[in-house]
């Protein structure tokens, strides 16, 4: 039976616990329940009494494709509110053979206390002086610990946007390529690790054994089926290994949602210089990858590695939401300078879409040009220093709306919106509004029914069926984060009509316990509850799960669409 | 019949309006009223939707004593919630004699407007441009305006601070010695009113009649009578015009109850250098005035000439808060610095209790030494320029504690705490978490019975009876301010049996409406009920009625007291 592991980072001491009242749970279903059953709603968020919970899923260390996603917990600097953010790497794989179901950070040293690395092995935690990483930037501090520990390592560590609190940070996670490429990218995860005075955490390379599932060959079986399910369909097996996630560059321009100019317009003029086709001719031409793993056992091979026009490596985990956020939203038209600021963010570790959107606000309050990309990796370059202007930025839109004057803010409970107008796109309209987490796209695609056209038709311009969408994906990606899957798998799933039930078998099979598809979905919507159970204690309402007036009184160029829920309609998506 | 003054800052138009439906409101009553039904909830308090508003008391342009207080009215930049803000100055009693109830600002203009003065004369309002006042301190703009309008000027004009919609921002009105030194000073108003881009309204010194009571007999009685309970009281009498109000220094340090180091203790060690007879002793031996009023018709003469060493003019409007907070909760021992910072403040046009607090966060985040004077004004200097320390500074403690990653942070609604310990004062504490304001000492100043024992003896560090104490001040306070009147009569009304009665026939005297004790305690409960659902549109919920959790888990030398409300327990002081 796998265990939690339970480090205070003020004291040092640790103690491998048996899983108790959070057996069957896994992934975020396991960080959000720990998370509202232990931390106090009202604490602040960098205060002792918040928590920072690492969980692999039910199918976590298992060979089933697609399903080594991480779930980050914690309560979030940005938004006030729970936090799961969910990231690729090596990190949830290597857990379940150490032996871990999750890693719970709690407590925190004194402010004066140097950052320490955690290295965890069989039985043991030892607390490391990380005097010698300390204030680097991600990558150099990931090369270093690879010198230590070798090629073998699985780590996660922060940059000086953690260690200096920032509101955005991210806690980078090693990827299959030795990169500290992955990211819990929203939320701001990495202050939460920042303010425990954690600067990395190792699991060690030479611990750990090969996990097996409890009914092998029913897992056989199942995992075969759901290898063609991944492979049948266009967007995982074609769309998406071709040109990334930036296929939907074009798409969503097409589709006149794709936000431009701080979410003024729906299109924007130069998107041929910034779409998936032509970053995937730069990448070949440049000898780069177009298609990469975030996991191993990953068969979409969504990712990328964009080289300079030297053919030096510059970034991998270049998503579609980094390329709008600093390309359409802040109007920068070269594709070089979006591949420079996404590589920063990630050594400074900073969440591509809040910065790529607090650029934008920089940039509405006459801080820097519209659409100059050196100006705004200067900006974004003084985040983790002493400068008060990387405080400002490192902090997020709200905050940099605050500093700045800007009173356009695209953000719900705090947290800013990724590459999806939520007047065009209103099946993630509604998901931005209601989740717990604040605008986040990935709680409940429905860009697939809006604009995919994937698992039904609905028509993104209308509210007639979207609030009922947004539901049955938060449910569902609810759930999907909680076995370990990465979110795309829904894509397959939604056009087939085996899908949920091949999902459930994996878990069956794998773990040994009954797992039906309803308890699949009641897994999903378990988790939503403890999100929402914890959101409200800590003083949300539904008035907190709405939009903007701006989207009520701007329509978006060029269908002229606008926001037109009220707050009781849209209580609806919620469980 | 008074009118309401409508400008519509953008277009330029303005309406002078019967009063409809905001009949028999005056001062607070009224602002609460206008931005409750008016201001959309859930806009943004920079936007176009949000309106401003400047209304006289129902007692306005009368001669009762101490009844020449305004009201200024919005949606605070500050806390998000609904603001009432109080000042002295000529403005309130100017306005009935200019045939005004309430001047309210709407729309806004372009982002790149020039900043304009509003001249308002008989039946007129036009639009000035103030190019050339724009950007400076606001001594040298109203010195301008003085040169321009003549010694009989009134007028009020926000700072840089305003001008670059600084969530600190004040706005500041002549006092009558010709000096911007009232201010309207908490939540943020400047900045509603540098975002609507006025940096100054002038009311016509040329234009205005002397308004009599309706009933002039029973009004000379009451009058005489209401002077008389003024004149009778020790606190209004001797200890407020002797000291000043920072008679206080020394009792509220003896109660243990002074807060010391951000929060951290209920004593200082130097305060015999920052008390109120310290200070009178310094105004004497310079040729300053030790008493002046904020208004005419004040017999209490609380306010101050502060004089530098040369006897040079330096503040006046030195307020206990602000000797406190600089003083005693950022530890700034020289008094002469701390009036250099009061100085600064009314220049750049910021609320001193909120910039004291601020520069105790910029300490304990390491930005400066603790008690370092000299270092706090360089910091604060740089509020109102470009400077992004100055954007951080200028937008208060929530805003700072975010930029360096400080924790402890006290706050209610984003607002921080006046100067006394919540632990050790609980009937203000009570206020401070239920007030719609935000944490504000003057809407419910348990400090009466608590400390001073006026009025009642009820113990400031047991929760028994200070709910109810918090409430029925509450009320009372709202209709102070509702009538006009300065807060310092409470301590007066309070300990006498006729005070209340006093008051409402001096409304009934001098309006002509019939006007009972019963409608005084109406209007209080009315105005409370108007901010309450404000607030609760706004997103407001009891969970935001609530102190910080290190009042609870820390407790407050040299008493040891700590917070001990449970939230449902505080839903008593509301109405």
């Amino acid at each position: 039976m796998l265990k939690i592991l339970r480090i205070n980072t003020r004291t040092k001491e640790y103690a491998f616990e048996e899983v108790g009242p959070y057996a069957n749970l896994g992934g975020r279903a396991l960080t959000s329940r720990v998370i509202n059953k232990e931390v106090p709603a009202d604490c602040h968020p960098l205060s002792s009494e918040n928590k920072l919970v690492f969980a692999t899923g039910l199918l976590g260390g298992s060979t089933a494709a697609n399903s080594g996603r991480l779930s980050v917990g914690t309560k979030s600097p940005l938004t006030g509110g729970i936090k799961e953010s969910n990231s690729g790497g090596l990190f949830a794989q290597k857990l379940p053979k150490m032996d871990l179901l999750a890693i719970i950070l709690e407590d925190k040293p004194a402010e004066q206390a140097p950052f320490s690395t955690i290295f965890i092995t069989d039985g043991k935690v030892i607390f490391k002086d990380a005097t010698d990483i300390a204030g680097m930037y991600t990558y150099p501090a990931h090369d270093k610990l690879l010198a230590e520990y070798g090629d073998k390592l699985c780590a996660c560590v922060i940059g000086p946007a953690g260690e200096t609190v920032r509101k955005t940070a991210t806690i980078q996670f090693t990827d299959p390529y030795k990169r500290p490429a992955r990211s819990a990218g929203r939320g701001g995860t990495g202050a939460v690790m920042g303010s425990k005075k954690i600067k990395a955490i190792v699991l060690d390379p030479e611990f750990g054994e090969r996990v097996g599932p409890v009914d092998a060959d029913a897992f056989k079986v199942s995992r075969k089926t759901w290898v063609d399910i991944l492979q049948g369909h266009p967007v995982t097996s074609q769309g998406l290994p071709a040109f990334g996630t930036s296929v939907l560059v074009n798409v969503i321009n097409e589709a006149g949602a794709l936000p431009g100019k701080n979410f003024r317009q729906g299109q924007v003029d130069h998107v041929a210089e910034i779409s998936g086709e032509k970053i995937a001719e730069i990448i070949e031409s440049r000898g780069g990858k177009t298609t990469e793993g975030c996991h191993p056992g990953c068969v979409i091979q969504c990712s990328q590695q964009y080289n300079d026009k030297d053919g030096n490596y510059v970034s991998s985990g270049f998503e579609y939401e980094t390329v709008w956020a600093f390309g359409a939203n802040a109007m920068i038209k070269d594709i070089d300078d979006i591949a420079a600021l996404d590589r920063l963010c990630d050594e400074i570790g900073m969440d591509t879409i809040e910065m790529g959107n607090t650029v934008a606000i920089a940039m509405d309050g006459g801080i820097i040009p519209w659409g100059d990309g050196k100006a705004a990796f200067e900006l974004l370059r003084k985040v983790g220093t002493d400068d008060p202007m990387g405080m400002i930025m490192g902090n997020g839109v709200v905050f940099a709306g605050g500093a700045f004057g800007v009173e356009r803010l695209p953000v719900v409970k705090n947290q800013s919106m990724p590459a999806y107008d939520p007047r065009a796109v209103k099946g993630v309209g509604v998901t931005y509004a209601t989740t717990a987490m604040g605008a986040d796209h990935t709680a409940g695609y429905g860009v697939t029914a809006n604009v995919l056209k994937v698992g039904g038709d609905i028509d993104g311009h209308k509210k007639e069926g979207n609030v009922e969408l947004s539901k049955n994906l938060q449910i569902a990606t609810a759930a999907i984060d909680s076995m370990g899957f990465c979110l795309f798998v829904a894509f397959a799933v939604l056009d087939c009509d085996n899908g949920v039930q091949v999902m459930a078998d994996l878990v069956q099979s794998y773990t040994g316990n009954s797992f039906s598809v309803d308890d699949l979905v009641n897994l999903g919507v378990g988790t939503m509850k403890d999100e929402q159970e914890f959101n409200k204690r800590a003083g949300f309402t539904k008035m907190d799960d709405k939009l903007p007036r701006f989207f009520e009184t701007d329509p978006l160029p060029p269908h002229g669409v606008v926001w037109d829920y009220d707050e009781d309609e849209l209580q609806g998506a919620k469980v």
